[in-house]
């Protein structure tokens, strides 16, 4: 991959890797010696949307505020990787929006409910069944899949490498493309 | 100075040379091979925080924003630059509190109002005085100068170079109290 700025947008059901697969992208993209960071529930969520829940209207509204934040990032030259669930295609297509061709990359973890469901990394499907978690994606929210990502990864099937290994690869492959 | 990542927080009246300054300093770093990034009204109030106004409420959550991206900005590992009045004590304050020692260097641009609104780069002293603008700090809304910020630079008598290199000078400093 080139130093070209980019962002890497990763949407999927909570337990479908996104975070895990993010690092492990950033962590790559540091051994080519391109400048990379990560957003994330953690760093975003407890921060700048710290005011911000989980209605329709509030997850719209931090998806924007997302998409704006990763611009900025890109334009100071760094390749952003974003982790949300970021459940609905119109706020997706906004962040897209933001960006020019070549700039926006949108990948989606594809994993059934089941599986992300019996991983329950953070314990938060259970919550939600026994109806401490209001909606919440794949629950009691919706999850709408993307139409025309840039990726699609079966998660559910292949290997935290395997799921970096193919990122990395589609992403050599989109800067090859470019030059 | 070192390639530690920070944050330089600019602050002083609309006219008081912010982004001039932010700039100056950001291509001098640049020369440094330090990697910096200037945030201002340009880049900020026009997407991340388009949904906000200049009432006190407004401007207190656009500081917060600026804080916690700023703080996302130097864990990324830049330095970053900003460049808003941030007219107000406690907002500065709140910013400060979410960086560790020597990671947050406020830097009053100290210029009287009259060399201001003579200056007047963008015409808004003009509107502001013809009532076209509410709320426009020095006019119609207050600015708390700062009571200990790590540096004053007298903008009315200092040119940008010398602005410029006073604050690469501080930075300096700072940096090799540090090692």
């Amino acid at each position: 991959m080139s130093k070209g700025s980019a962002v890497i947008w990763l949407t999927g059901l909570s337990g479908s890797g996104k975070t895990s697969i993010a690092h492990g992208v950033e962590h790559a993209l540091k051994k080519q010696g391109v400048h990379s960071y990560v957003l994330d529930g953690d760093n975003v969520r407890q921060g700048l949307c710290r005011d911000l829940g989980f209605s329709d209207e509030d997850r719209e509204e931090n998806i924007r505020r997302i998409g704006e934040l990763a611009r900025l990032f890109v334009d100071a030259g760094l390749v952003v990787i974003t982790a949300f669930i970021s459940p609905f295609r119109r706020d997706r297509d906004r962040a897209r929006a933001l960006f020019g061709e070549g700039e926006f990359f949108e990948i989606f973890l594809k994993c059934d409910l089941a599986t992300c469901e019996e991983r329950d990394p953070k314990g938060l499907y259970k919550k939600a069944r026994a109806g401490e978690i209001e909606d919440f994606t794949g629950v009691s929210s919706p999850y709408e899949e993307p139409l025309e990502p840039e990726l699609t990864l079966d998660t559910a099937e292949l290997s935290l490498e395997e799921s970096v290994e193919r990122v990395m690869g589609f992403l050599d492959e989109a800067r090859a493309l470019e030059y």
